[in-house]
């Protein structure tokens, strides 16, 4: 095979929502972990057409997305928003692979719903889209599968400090720029979230359920762990809100499991699952911490002891911090494609 | 009875630990409650002596707290640490009664353990001392109370989002100062708290047991909501996590009732508790918040649901938040003084 026959079999990618929080960090991740493809396209509305981000040492221009975008490459990284996909998903090409940042598709029974460390072998199965979890969803899925191999999961209680990231690059900025008018003594009114963010916690921004109180988020989280991780009938009990972090969020969990659980037998089982590092350190009183998640690709889990509540003895709880974009979002997304050649499902993109 | 006669029946007040957070609290709840009592006296460490606070329009210079302060007043609220309470507690005079906001007493049988809208019944069995519990118990307690009278509580999940204030003025201005460098690109060492604050969550600062893994603000906070419900066997499996927050504490329960328990049974009776106000407005995503809750008395409830995790509806989540100086600390301990005379324990100090 000559290098100009693998350059040419490499895959053409897009990045569709390029611009925005998610989108940048998925650029950053195919180009440090030297993602293999024959060209990259940047696509994101067209305000920010003709702007330029950088990749692998030079400049890459951005394009706005049309009708024509995504049957142009064989793999399509969307993170613009449920209504962008639905809308784009069907232009693709017969050889595109959407994976797919939103909630557009995640409960489709015809989309595999992807956490890489969890549930790979379903790539396979796809149809031309693969959905990314919600960040939260795949945060806890790390920590929460290896465990449920060794002892069925029943029940989950968890309460949620989840970071600004989630909410756009936008709400990045209105955390920065509301907690320093505090700091001044100066007024800030919120424009992105709905609550003063400085220096505050709220319920997650999402719409309440106005008959059961949940919020999407929770909805969303707990019905895709139970997809993700095949427990149609996980009991879950999950509370989300905001904290004032920039880009990564922690999870205090309590689980069930069926029999009695150790919580040494979990730490063992985290200490060899892919994708999570324990720091669980009782001496220092060091354990996950969003600032020391940020920016990393794996998944922290500590405090683990059991859970009080529980007279029984079945269920342990634990702290788990991950970064909101990286794991929770662009790492993720940039890993199923890393197996689309694994699973078999490469698209064989006719030449030329 | 003449004024004088009136003058000189009223308590003479002193407080301890007046420069602390809390300390400083005190003097302000004393003041806008216009506290019956016939003199003031702060005391502090040798460091603060000299110093003055405002009261009533004048200044009160801070005197240097010694072996003979605590026998000269009548009502002593302190606030300066465990170790403080229990090296003058001896020294106090027999009218002198301690209203203490450490936690050196809190578990002793001869001492009450007092939420004011909870068990004020209690405090008639003073012996000299009366304990001001933990903020997180206090905040808890006015939520939880009046439901366990409906309906027995037997297991409680929770995970609290404690402000900077619990670990004093120095923690609140680290929090400040911290964030101010994150936002500036500078580097800051912490030095009140272990972690950096700055856009950070962290497991509480309190000694972690190495054999549990509970740290010592859990435990406090699992034995004395035990205590002052009069609960002993009450399961309670608590994570406590500070957040960049700075004067008011957020609690996530998860509480689990003997009999099924609808949310709207919930709400309607948290509607009619003492110290609580509900804030649950699904429709605008408006539930309690730390910045709301600051620098009012009451505690604020909502986010009252099924907790999902129970497949047996027993257990109804909500989120408490209140102000960690005010009802966690210095309102409950005036209150408490304010209850004295009602109490029929007044001290009948003889005049002159």
């Amino acid at each position: 095979m000559t290098s100009h026959e693998q350059q040419t079999s490499l895959p053409r990618v897009g990045v569709v929502g390029a611009t925005g929080a998610v989108g940048r960090e998925i650029i950053d991740c195919l180009e440090r972990r030297n993602f293999p493809l024959s060209g990259l396209r940047l696509f994101a509305s067209g305000r920010s057409a003709g702007q330029h981000l950088p990749w692998r040492g030079g400049m890459i221009a951005i394009e706005a997305l049309d009708d024509r975008s995504l049957a142009q490459v064989d793999i399509a990284l969307c993170s613009a928003g449920s209504g962008v996909t639905k809308q784009y998903a069907p232009t693709a090409g017969a050889q595109t692979v959407i994976i797919d940042n939103s909630s557009a598709f995640r409960m489709d029974p015809d989309v595999p719903l992807v956490v890489t460390e969890v549930n790979a072998a379903r790539i396979g199965a796809h149809k031309g889209i693969i959905a990314n979890p919600n960040c939260v969803a795949i945060i806890a899925s790390l920590a929460l599968w290896p465990l449920n191999r060794e002892n069925p999961i029943r029940r989950i209680t968890a309460a949620t400090y989840q970071s600004a990231s989630g909410a756009g690059a936008a709400a990045m900025e209105e955390l920065r720029a509301s907690t320093a008018a505090h700091l001044a003594g100066q007024t800030h009114v919120p424009k992105v979230l709905p609550h003063p963010y400085a220096f505050n916690v709220f319920s997650h921004n999402t719409a309440v359920d106005p008959a059961t109180g949940d919020n999407d988020e929770e909805a969303k989280v707990a019905r895709e762990l139970r997809r993700i991780m095949d427990l149609p009938s996980l009991a879950i009990g999950i509370t989300c809100l905001r904290v004032p972090v920039l880009r990564a969020h922690t999870i205090v969990m309590s689980v069930g499991f069926e029999m009695p659980m150790r919580p040494e037998a979990v730490r063992e089982i985290l200490s060899g699952a892919p994708g999570v590092v324990v720091i669980d350190d009782r001496g220092r009183n060091h354990f996950p911490m969003p600032v020391e998640a940020t920016g990393r690709d794996e998944v922290l889990a500590g405090r683990i002891r059991i859970d009080r509540s529980d007279p029984e003895g079945r269920t342990v709880s634990m702290i788990v911090a991950g970064d909101q974009l990286l794991k929770g979002a662009a790492l993720n997304a940039v890993q199923i494609a890393e197996l689309l050649p694994k699973a078999g499902v490469y698209p064989n993109r006719p030449v030329g």
